[in-house]
């Protein structure tokens, strides 16, 4: 039942490698200070605790909504029960309610949350959540964003896998201000992460391409909706933004988090991910045209294929200890 | 028991002149086309419901977390009773749970929500609320953002009524981006609306500064923290940046939406106010040294600022109509 966690006891047996990560990353972090996780409800006073829960995470998936992270923790209780011990709650017990930000279950070596809305709270998801996996020990971890988006010639029910993530202005990357100067980082998904995505997709024949992403800090006006409380621009000027975007840059589809999610996962030294179902093609129209049984069929597609690339990572784990 | 009511529906009888508001911030918008807002859960197919219900509202009361916005719909729910009469569940009736993205309450004239954190996610709470009072005939409003943040000389407690808001690179304004092209707009909050919580802070006896705040989308780097996942700069650069902002920009605290939320209350025509509690004074420190006691306390100052506000109006509005 738990032949994963024996593979993991050996990895967390490399402390150094651990505090030397933490360090590398900011040198101001230490062990031997405790640290609050604000936004998590989650603090570092109890070590060996936080050790012994986090250290097997293998996979962080992050979703906007609170309802997707319900729906996928539940999903993922049932997948990994064949192959891990949990505690009956575990899909259930949400590690964040104090904090009253983020719900956040951890189903064996699965860490789900919500990063809400946007560039800033993604941001703190990403910095509480590094830090709480690097302080525990974990190993080998990735990070994952599972999410809908508006396509751009990529039809309802197509997942786009992003390659790159660009910004508003469809500049590859994602510029982090820090001492109030601007730096702009690679956001670039991590290859090995992607092959095992396509590789799901075409296992669940779902629809899917490998196109970049275009992250915007707005929903409206940045990614050129016309319906928005405010709108100064024209249908040509929309028009002739999206289609160069998408004909110029390869941009698939359009969403909220993409370039902040991949830039901090590069920096942290995290492989990471990014798959989204496109629920309309804002190349033909921005209303959404699909019936309500369509909508709930496509928000599951990248659910399907994350818990398909962890299925295939346990099978292939549990393969090499029964071949050594 | 409904004396703004009657105010109400005198002025409410404008219909050409929301009409032309609504129009005139985006001409695409139409009263004659179902809107539908999905991150509210609310859609315009019945018109008429929307202004029955909404019509009324004078006060659009916002903050960051969900249990501040639950906390704050309690207190105007019993602030207000000696004034409006309103459903028993006013203040538990939470209107945007099937969307869950964010709570929102009715109470008398006050709409309460949460935006969420950071600029992505307010944005879209803005844009949506916006629509949500132009479409119901709702006039003469105000948008008002109740929150915490790290204070620049600003001791823990004392309140920070924003003059103007800044960028995290510490220029005035925000810069909206769209069809890929960036302008920038003016984030001054309402002058006569400040001068109502100056009398509100007088009144209660509450510290209260007006300067200038810095809205950042993050956390920890924007906000030169040196306790994120990530650190690039050392000490003497945070202290540089952040002394250099108190003395030359007068910026007296640091958050996450105030320079997005006045920016878009302007472009939108909605008297725009943000009134923040310090918690921590960075130019001291980063860590909170106040009891759990005095953070519950200091949270509540905005509260009751705002509620000071509203009942101000409110005795002010029965005074006009005795005296009328």
């Amino acid at each position: 039942m738990s032949t994963l966690n024996n593979n993991v006891a050996q990895e967390v047996s490399e402390p150094n490698k651990q505090d030397n990560i933490l360090r590398e990353l900011n040198p101001h972090l230490s062990f031997d200070e405790v640290d609050i996780l604000y936004h998590l409800a989650v603090d570092t006073s109890d070590l060996e605790g936080l050790k012994n829960k986090y250290r097997d995470v293998k996979f962080v998936c992050m979703g906007g909504s609170r309802g997707r992270v319900e729906n996928f923790a539940r999903q993922a209780y049932e997948a990994m029960s064949g192959y891990y011990s949990m505690p009956p709650d575990a899909h259930t017990n949400d590690i964040a309610r104090r904090a009253g930000r983020f719900v956040m279950y951890k189903v064996g070596p699965v860490l789900t949350l919500n990063h809400g809305m946007g560039f800033g709270s993604l941001n703190i998801a990403l910095h509480e959540v590094a830090k709480l996996l690097r302080y525990s020990g974990a190993t080998d971890f990735s990070f994952i964003r599972m999410g809908t988006s508006g396509g751009l010639g990529a039809e309802p029910g197509t997942v786009i896998i992003t390659k790159e993530a660009y910004d508003a202005t469809c500049e590859p990357g994602y510029e982090v201000v820090s001492c109030g100067k601007k730096v702009r980082y690679d956001a670039t998904a991590d290859k090995k992460l992607n092959e095992e995505f396509i590789q799901a997709a075409e296992d669940l024949s779902i629809n899917y391409q490998i196109g970049n992403t275009m992250g915007c800090d707005d929903f409206y006006e940045a990614q050129c909706r016309l319906d928005g409380a405010l709108c100064d621009y024209t249908l040509k000027d929309k028009f002739d933004f999206i289609r160069r975007a998408n004909k110029e840059a390869g941009v698939f589809n359009m969403e909220m988090e993409a370039n902040v999610f991949l830039s901090f996962c590069n920096r942290a030294k995290i492989p990471g991910a990014v798959v989204c179902c496109s629920i309309v093609n804002r190349l033909k129209g921005d209303q959404i045209t699909s019936t309500k049984e369509e909508l709930k069929s496509f928000e599951q597609h990248p659910l399907q294929l994350i818990l398909q690339v962890i299925k295939n990572r346990v099978v292939e784990a549990k393969g090499e200890i029964q071949n050594s």
